[in-house]
């Protein structure tokens, strides 16, 4: 019964396999190997255009670095208020800029409301020196509390960005389970809807240690190239990643996992709804399920062997709760089975 | 006949098949698991005391760390010209610091003159504020031109930084090639010899990626904790470092895999020695020898399949070179075989 | 008619005088002349205990300065939501401190409100590497929009911060002006009261350039000394500021020329009180008048050669507003004459 | 006999004379003001081309900002090795571009040679991202041992820096001196040249605090107007620079104050030729001298009242010096008198 995170699973046996199975013989370093080379190309195809791949060692500094690409100084990153890159980043997107801000966007339920991005862009007047200008928008997707934007969400708020001149990052550490949520294509979900530089996640939906930056404009590479040696992000022996990636989207492996995760969340919300002890906080869209429970209960569960952790209750959040009471979040994985979701619906007397 | 660099080589078959048998389960994330405490143990076992040990991603972001974590504002850092630090790294150690400085200083063959480190750090008055201060010393062991500081030579260097009460850095991307060469410990190699921090490396010996920060003062653990983090080089499923770890160590996998890169590199010299065409530009210590050869000869070894790179003379080499001669340097590995060494004196007429 | 700033106003006669008295002569560089030293030591008087003081060119420069001496990495600051550090200084602070973050906080009428703040820190777990940690709080005297925290609100906030182990930094760029509104003294207002470091600025009260940090943990010297060398703060001939000081100093100027700003923006309110075309927004309490205004008046008044701005409405701000009016900020200065303020009575109907 | 710097003079009194006679009236804040418009003029007539033209507090200010409005991740600069950006800088130029490098470039006497520019450049592979990349070359005029480079070495060096397509940075601390010196024009000595950013500096020359980054591309004015503001060094009374430097213009003052430097610098020299106790340790080609003295003598000197500082022996200074011997520098200003010289005269026996 482990919901404390999607980080918690190891790997997919067929990614530790792919793994071993490239550990042998000699290839160049630094990225520039035969199986590196494939996997660009790989995601060249599953985004349906050229495409610039950068392997990097955490989803901290894919975002860290999608930022940095766009940066400027007295440069204002837009992002939700509990997204990732704010409140789990310890300051890594600053750091990585030299000081860039991020600007929480508030929103219900972990998606920027398209109303107040444009309210606090409109804020700023891009020549004024003193109160610093736009540089970015960053959207989470899935959100830090397990929604989903649409695509029509997505392209508000690119329409937005674009209007003001700001590209648009999205934090895809849950790519896969958003985008299967959504039932959409990688293109699609980016640059079609105007996104312009997508931290793209591997690890959470099954890889060991598997993360990108796919950038869009080209151009923009070479630089890229630079921040990311400098950020202490290149990799030597680049093909441990190249192999996840490889085994990742061989067969559609990651929609799969994907999926299981995301079926995993929905059976787990269909047993709280049932539960005569937890009430479900939102209806779950993609692998993260959260539920107000007992605080003694909670401590219940967890002595009984479940993992999961309390949440700060989200903006736009709005259900009575009890002085007794507290938000939790479970998240469900790969790894995630149904055994283990029905003995949770057991313990919680579903 | 890959000589390019210890990078190329994959995951040594051990590192890679307990990997994989740690691929199942769950277990806490950022470094929390059973697994990775294991290993932290195991490193103050093998360093004889108590040490605080950060996994990170590459060794720029290990030697980037160890310089940061005892960063201070007008901050200057003293290596070897030739350093990794200086010459392969983009910057990252200056970066990561917000603009400290590496001040190069010379030395025969890779290794820091202590004459001219005295020298060097004599020209600072540390209160004096236009002129910046002296910050750290960082050592290469072994060197980038595959020499190895003795245990007098590491002690004389540190007496130096002490008595300009500055700590002293370890670059160990080498660490286990150099210390059996040596046949020493690894509380011999560093703190018993002054050492306050190590860049350990396992990626060129022998893993896929598992790089860490070796820390003796304890009290400031907590301060590389955040810096790590900040850094984006915080892994969430830290175990895949800790498990490449734990096989190293098993068995003294380490040292067998030192020895034999070390021993492949005796092999070599001792073909070039006995070379019509090449010729032993100085004898190597550790994994890495390097042979001044006609640049037609190298040419054409290398499209006989031999991969290596040439190298800029080091400071300190007198050997006289012909015009139509060069440098290059040839690495070995954990996977360099007898049969190719034997195969390559074939090629230079051994 | 220049409401516009207190920065736009040259210098008072007086400092002019004496600056081109102190204008002959040789002395030593870089702050350790005969003229910093007495400055320093008056400064030290002024506060009643032994202070560290450094000249620096900009009330941005004192303010990042000052916040980057408590510096962390993942280092959080608490400042008031409208306040200058986050609003006008085109992230001044985050660049100074390499990427610390400012956290706005909000309360009523430019005053951080402690329960805010307190909740604020409270969210923070010291040692929780993701979230970073708190590292200072920031308050303005007089605040961005005329307000001034009286002796009790600046204890109430250091409380909190002592309670979390951060220190406070008090902006003071209108250190005079809320000092003689609240008819106290540099010692009662600051250290007194647990405010750790100061922004002491002269500028807008008379001085062409006069800021400085004061400190009262002499400890931190040294180190803040490097801080601003390396921040291109340390002004060569530094006596062209002490004499400023020096002069600001003399006779209790800067407490004349305080005074009478205040005395000019109590006559401007009451002037607005009594007009028939502008409202008072909320009543000065320092230099600065902030009213309500239809605007074509505004632009009629602005045509008249009365210089002001608008200034976006604060949080707490409830009083009802019209589609065709704004809010207006007028700001009055030593320089500021009855004479001006009478003649913008007329034009407002008063 | 004050010979320590040219710091250490006040401001020349028709400087500090206008200053006064500008302290009255309002002013728009920030750059804006007429006077600040009428001093950007000047600067444009005095280049003979339209430039953009920053006030900055000091000149490590002007030198940090100019070499980061060319920076780059992983940049190089390429300066003398005893140059003010290295020695004397705590780091500024560093720390201002997140952690770019200062590469030391040998030369005699102050100047690069432009045989080792070359090689240094050439040891660097643009696009290769491991060992960093050319970001601007940096030239000082005068130079920090007072010799002065000519037209042709000026345009030799700038040739250098185009072809390995990076800009070429002049800091002029001390322009004037070095302007007249070589009895040319700003144009003739900057942009006709091959120069692409200046640090103009008058502090030196007569002015209390007056420094100026000049630009020729004005395309990238308006980011350097970001990284002025960000670096807290855009002044809100700007107008007390633009009144020294509308001073420093009128009736060529500042080419009077620059000769009258010279000459006693010449005056100085030709004392020391002259001299039993002191040597000339080359002749003066701007306001500096540097003679070779016994110790004794110096301190003898110097409590008769003399100051003047002992000086790091500078590369390609082969000259004979005992052991009791040491090498000082003494520098002229605007407000060295020839009494002074000549008293000083009298004190070595000239």
């Amino acid at each position: 019964m482990f919901f404390a995170s999607d980080n918690w699973a190891g790997a997919h046996p067929a990614i530790a396999a792919h793994l071993s199975a490239n550990a042998g013989g000699f290839s160049p370093a630094y990225g520039d190997g035969a199986l590196d080379r494939a996997v660009y190309q790989r995601f060249s195809e599953i985004f349906e255009r050229e495409v610039a791949v950068f392997f990097v060692a955490t989803g901290t500094a894919a975002n860290s670095l999608s930022l940095t690409a766009y940066n400027k100084p007295g440069g204002i990153s837009f992002c939700h208020r509990e997204s990732h890159v704010i409140e789990d980043e310890c300051g890594a997107p600053e750091y990585f800029s030299g000081g860039s801000r991020l600007n929480a966007v508030d929103g219900p339920l972990g998606k920027i409301d398209p109303a107040n991005l444009e309210k606090a862009l409109d804020r700023l007047t891009p020549e004024f020196v003193h109160a610093g200008r736009p540089m970015a928008v960053s959207i989470t997707q899935s959100t830090e509390v397990g929604t989903v934007y649409s695509l029509d969400d997505i392209e508000a708020i690119s329409g937005i960005a674009k209007r003001h001149s700001v590209p648009l990052h999205l934090d895809g550490a849950r790519f896969a389970n958003a985008m299967v949520a959504l039932n959409t294509t990688p293109a699609e979900m980016t640059w079609k809807r105007g996104v312009d530089i997508v931290s793209f996640g591997g690890t959470k939906n099954g890889c060991w240690c598997a993360e990108a930056v796919v950038l869009f404009d080209l151009d923009k590479a070479g630089e890229l190239a630079f921040l990311r040696k400098r950020a202490a992000q290149l990799f030597s022996k680049s093909r441990f990643i190249a192999a996840q990636f490889d085994a990742y989207f061989q067969n559609d492996l990651w929609l799969d996992t994907a999926r299981h995760a995301n079926a995993m969340a929905s059976r787990l919300a269909k047993a709280i709804k049932a539960s005569k002890t937890a009430r479900l906080a939102w209806a779950p869209e993609a692998n993260e399920v959260f539920a107000i429970i007992k605080r003694d209960d909670a401590e219940r569960l967890q002595s009984s062997g479940a993992a999961f952790y309390d949440w700060h209750l989200p903006a736009g959040f709005s259900k009575p709760i009890g002085e007794d009471e507290a938000l939790y979040r479970f998240v469900t994985s790969f790894a995630t089975t149904v055994e283990e979701i029905d003995r949770f619906a057991g313990h919680i007397g579903a």
